[in-house]
This record gives C-alpha cells, sequence and structure tokens, in this order.
C-alpha cells in the first residue's frame, strides 16, 4: 500500500497549527478547564434573527433545489445595489458570482489564472489559505515580507519589484488578516496603475468590509475593473457557516468561472443564498452596525493591554478583529510560547508561523472574536503568566 | 485588457449543452409555453419532512458557526453505521469526510492524486463532471468508449489494456450517469485486483446509491479499502440545494483531504450537515423508499414507450432516474434534435455530447425525474413530434 500514488500539492500543503492548539483546547476544556479563546476567526455573535428568518423561512417549503451554478438573480442584484450605495461604483450583477463562502470565491478566481510554472505574489504575514489556493492549482508562490513600515501591507513598490515574467496575478487584503490594516486610497492608486503595466490582475480580498473602525474602507472596483474581489456573507454579516460568499468578476473571466462553478460547485448551497437576501435590509444593517461598535470597544480595550504587557503592536489594526503583535520582548519562539500559555494559562492565541515565514517565532495573533468580559480575564491570565516566567 | 492572462483550463472545461438548453426552456417558459422536463438530473420531490425539520431546528438557535473541516463527527458516525448495516463493511468514522455535495468529493479525491502528466481514466459516455475535475487539476482524462456491450460499464480488461505509466487513478460509477447501468459483483472484484496490480487507485462515485430497482448495489467497499467512495445526500435523501456529500477515504489519504478541506472549503454548511442527521431514521427511510418506488414506476412506464417510439435502449437501466437511447433510427443529430424538440414539441431532454464523445450524436438521455403524469404528456408529444417529421 506505500505505492499508491499522491499528488505533489497533498504534501505542499500543511495543517494549520492553530487547528492542533483549537484541538488541544477543546481536550482540556473536555477536562473541565476553561480556556478564553482569542484564536478564533469567527465572530461570537449568532447570525442576525432577520436572516434567520429568511432562511427559516425559504427551507420550511422543502423546496431547497439547485440555484443556477453562478446563484440567485435577486441576490446578485442586492450586493449591485450595495456596491452602488457604498462605494458609488455600478457593477453588474452578471459580473457577480455567488460561491461556498469566500473560499470558493478565492478558488473560482485563481483558477482562471494559475497553473503550472506561474505565480502569484502575497503578503507575507498574509491569510494563510492563499498561499495553498495556488498549490492546489499547481501554481507557485512569492512571498513578500512585510513589515510595520507598511503597516504590513504591500507597496507599489514591491508588486513592481517582485513581479516576474510568470507572474499573473497579486492578492491584497484590506482589512488583513492577521494585521487589520488598511490599504490607503493613494496606494490602491498605485498599485492598480502598477499591475496594468504588468498585465497582470489583482485579486482583492475585501471579506472584513464592514468591519471597520472610524474611517471608510475602499473597494478596489473603485479604482480599477481589472480585479476579482472577494467578499463574503461569513465575517461582517454574521453567517460563518452557511457558507456563501461571492466574487465580483472581470467581464473577461465570466465565461471560465461559470463554467468552474458548474463543475466544481454546481452551486452555493440554496438556504443560505435565500438567508443572504436579508443581509442587506435595514433590520439587519442596524444589528451589524451594532455589533460593529462591540469589535471597535473590544479593540480599543486590547491594543493598550497588549502593549503594556511588553507586546510591540506597531501598526494600529483599523479593521477585521484582530491583532498582529510582535512578541519578541517576551519569547523568540511563539510556536512554544502559545502552547505553554494555553497549557499554563488556559488562553488560545494564534503563533505568527500560521500567517507566513517572515519573523514567524516573534509574533502571535489575538481574535477579539470573544466577549469584552473574557478578554479581561485573558488579559489577567497573560499578564500573571508573563510576569510569574 | 486583451492581454489578460488565463489558464489553460479556463479553455478547457466547457459549459454543459443543457444548459444553454435549460436556459431556452426557461425563456419559453416565461413566454406562456408548457415544457416538459426530462433533462433535469435532480429529483422532483422535496426534502423528506424529518430532514427539514431537523434543519429547521439547527437553524433556528442561530448558532451556526463552522464544524470542524471534515464535518459533524455524529454525521460521520451515522454514515460509518450505514456501511455496516447496509454492505456489512466496518469503516472506520475518521476515514470519512463531510464536504459541499458529491462535487466536494470528487475534487478532494482528485486532488490527492492528479496532478500534471497523470492521468485518470474514465467511461464515455459518464457523468460530464469527471474529466473537468481531472483538467481543474491539471491532470489529463483517458476518457474510454463503452457500448451496450458491457452495459456501457468499464471492464477489468479495459482498465488494464489503457492503463499507462501515467495513470493514478480510474472513476467508476454504479448506477453509472447517463446510463443507470449497474457492475457486477465479479466484475467489481476483477477491476480491484487489476488496478491493485498497476499500484493504482478507484474513485468509485455511488451517488445513485438507493435508487436501484430489483437488485442490491454493490459498495466498492465490499472488495477493497484502497477506494475512494463519492456519494451525496442530494438524489436518494432529496437535498440536492442544501450541498451536502461525503467521501470515504483510504487511511494513507486522510491527512491530505483533511489539509485540503481546511483550506478549500473550512467545512461543508453547517445546517445541512445537521439535517442530515435525520437523514438515517426509520420515518425518513420509510419516505425515501416509497419514492423509489414510485422512481421505479416511472422507469418501467417510461423504457418501453421509448423503445416503441423508434429509440434502442440496449442495457436496461437497473438504476438512477436516466435512460440512453440510442437514437440513430430517428437522427444523426441528437444536439440538433433535442433543440428542435424543445422549440416545437415542448419537451426538454438531454443530448449525448454532454456525456463525452463516443457515438454522441446517436444517443439522448432521458430523465424521469418528473411526474407519471408529466412523463405521459412528454411521451404523447414526442411521438406526435416524430411521426410530423
Amino acid at each position: 500500500m506505500n505505492m499508491l500514488p499522491i499528488s505533489k500539492r497533498s504534501n505542499q500543503i500543511q495543517p494549520f497549527h492553530v487547528m492542533r492548539l483549537l484541538a488541544r483546547a477543546r481536550e482540556l476544556e473536555s477536562q473541565g478547564r476553561d480556556i478564553v479563546h482569542m484564536e478564533v476567526g469567527e465572530p461570537d455573535f449568532k447570525t442576525p434573527q432577520p436572516i434567520i428568518d429568511a432562511g427559516l423561512s425559504a427551507i420550511s417549503t422543502g423546496n431547497v433545489h439547485y440555484t443556477a451554478a453562478t446563484g440567485l438573480f435577486g441576490l446578485k442584484q442586492k450586493i449591485s445595489e450595495h456596491y452602488q450605495q457604498t462605494y458609488n461604483v455600478p457593477v453588474n450583477p452578471n459580473q457577480i458570482v455567488i460561491t461556498p463562502g469566500a473560499s470558493g470565491a478565492l478558488l473560482l478566481s485563481l483558477a482562471c489564472l494559475v497553473e503550472p510554472a506561474k505565480n502569484i505574489l502575497l503578503a507575507d504575514p498574509g491569510y494563510p489559505c492563499n498561499r495553498n489556493f495556488s498549490y492546489f492549482l499547481n501554481g507557485e508562490v512569492k512571498a513578500i515580507a512585510v513589515d510595520a513600515s507598511t503597516d504590513y501591507q504591500l507597496t507599489a513598490e514591491l508588486i513592481d519589484a517582485h513581479w516576474d515574467e510568470n507572474t499573473v496575478a497579486v492578492i491584497l487584503a484590506s482589512p488583513s488578516n492577521p494585521t487589520g490594516t488598511l490599504i490607503e486610497s493613494t496606494q490602491l492608486h498605485s498599485m492598480v496603475e502598477v499591475v496594468a503595466q504588468h498585465n497582470g490582475v489583482i485579486i482583492m480580498d475585501e471579506i472584513y468590509h464592514g468591519l471597520v473602525y472610524q474611517q471608510q474602507a475602499h473597494s478596489i472596483l473603485e479604482y480599477t475593473d481589472r480585479a476579482f474581489v472577494i467578499n463574503s456573507f461569513s465575517k461582517y454579516y454574521g453567517m460563518t457557516g452557511w457558507r456563501v460568499g461571492w466574487c465580483v468578476v472581470p467581464v473577461q473571466y465570466i465565461r471560465a468561472v461559470d463554467n468552474f462553478a458548474q463543475n466544481i460547485f454546481l452551486a452555493a448551497p440554496t438556504t443560505a443564498q435565500h438567508a443572504a437576501l436579508a443581509a442587506f435590509s435595514d433590520e439587519t444593517k442596524s444589528i451589524l452596525e451594532q455589533r460593529r461598535t462591540s469589535f471597535e470597544e473590544r479593540r480599543n480595550y486590547l491594543v493598550p493591554e497588549i502593549k503594556a504587557m511588553g507586546f510591540k503592536v506597531s501598526s494600529e489594526p483599523q479593521g477585521a478583529f484582530y491583532i498582529y503583535a510582535d512578541c519578541s520582548e517576551i519569547t523568540h519562539d511563539s510556536e512554544k510560547f502559545t502552547e505553554q500559555l494555553l497549557e499554563q494559562a488556559g488562553v488560545a492565541i494564534t503563533p505568527g508561523i500560521d500567517f507566513g515565514a517572515y519573523r514567524a517565532k516573534q509574533h502571535v495573533r489575538f481574535a477579539y472574536t470573544t466577549s469584552l468580559e473574557r478578554l479581561v480575564e485573558g488579559v489577567k491570565r497573560i499578564k500573571d503568566y508573563i510576569s510569574a516566567t
């Protein structure tokens, strides 16, 4: 049985370290230990009631047949209106493809571009799955180290310096996971120009739009139509387990994306699509804005507390629900540190290694996806743990 | 904008002809025409009430967070019991991965095996997406022509004759789409032996299990553990739009499949997984068995009627809800025939071209996924159309 064939990607794609940490946390909890979860990239809030009601209503008819491969047209229309209202950008509903979460949107977009010998540019640190989508499609990855000097974001200069004849696209994320930082308007504009000069494409991760504090995030579509936009109902709209997201597709790729969706997914889940129709209502919006305020309060509490303990947070996180902190004054091995913090203090945070290689051992990610009370408890435990070691 | 990069698979993967037909049918319907749908690969029945109730109950808590990447352990346990009860085969729940439909299961399985220069064997005619999954993963396909002499199935001899040093797997389907034929027990056994001699793997599509008439389908797991089994709650269990299926994974590939699932899907939809927990109850089973009887009645009506009109059905369909018919005595261009049948007679059936290249112009597929009354109406219209031309 040792001779069975196995593809290269099977060994290239590695598990996330946080999964092992999470499994250990669950094990400790089953033994009666209390664990403060500051590692989870999923909001603690339930799905807003109007969305639940729309889902219940769709499901109770019992008629949950396939939708068209690219999704319900009514949902595409609502998303199109959302771009008009939020960013003042017209988007043809036929350029919008409803996907099984942002994961589905990333797979479809990159499938249009990535193939053997081709590479994509992305920031290190960044969302860990991005590089794995490229490996999955037999492509390559050029991870570009970024630090606080550019708010942990790529720049037009970095893109220009790393682009080569095999580069097809660059993945950007604003707000970014794990750093919560945004890309500024002028910088976005310069990036669009440099990518156009190289005849490439931008894949723009906007899944944390809506979860931005004290400013407004810009959509890449304000600057170009030469970009795939990745978005999702998971984070801001609180629909993680429903598995529904979307992609705005440049016209040249619509046919390919439709063909991929027909073959690879058939369609996104029908109930989730009907439920998402309620995501843009005024009632839902007011619930979501309250939650945004809660996230902002948590951030405003957590950032100074983390700094006071000796972590460095050089770029203030402006969105999402993450803080990426330099822990080099506390430990030189963030993976070992996060393991010990879990075992000895009962607090789960994510080691930097899950987001890339660049100074990963000197960084950890805190997620404020739990209540302020639990964050206070977590901070107390970390403080005690650090002062005792 | 013409210089934008585009991957090879973007042009390799073509749309299904039936999609254009379906779009035209919808257009005619919106103009007030009545269309008999005998093209749709989706049961007309609603999801069984116990499954709906379980879905409603899960959703109404509002807590629809992500499950583990490979799915709810309780659902894996129920599927494991199903293998024990139905096939008398023990399957470790940890070898079962819950996926977004059978599509997700096919993608994960083939991702373990297929890569550039590698190929898979499959039957022509066969499920059209199979070849496209291989192209999606930058692999190649060796489509093997099959006809009524082997019940439109591959055989051990055919597999042996076509296997080359770059072949990693063969895809089998029993019952098959589009032919509804099964692979017999002795043949399955021989296939297992020949694939083992070549150190290859079987990908076994069992998604129409349960929809078998007058006999019992065998699972490949009765003969080997060196196979990925693809299954789904869509067809027999009536859960198409929910997007939940499963894969039984050989132990050697569990780690890779888990890593792929984490990155590519995150997880199958949470509500659908909770709903599927009710799929194995006695109450559900009795509903599903009634439906199976309805499908059998439809088949028993439709096969002789089709033959009486001049179509040849050389291999009696024993399962699924499809009849693959040779139309060469009626037309020499099945694609044109299906278009005209829709326009002039208001009946939609699928041209052979969607299932491969071998004698595709001489074949059409009838799906009995509509009521007996509508099938009677469809048959009347086809008869009138043929006698008038």
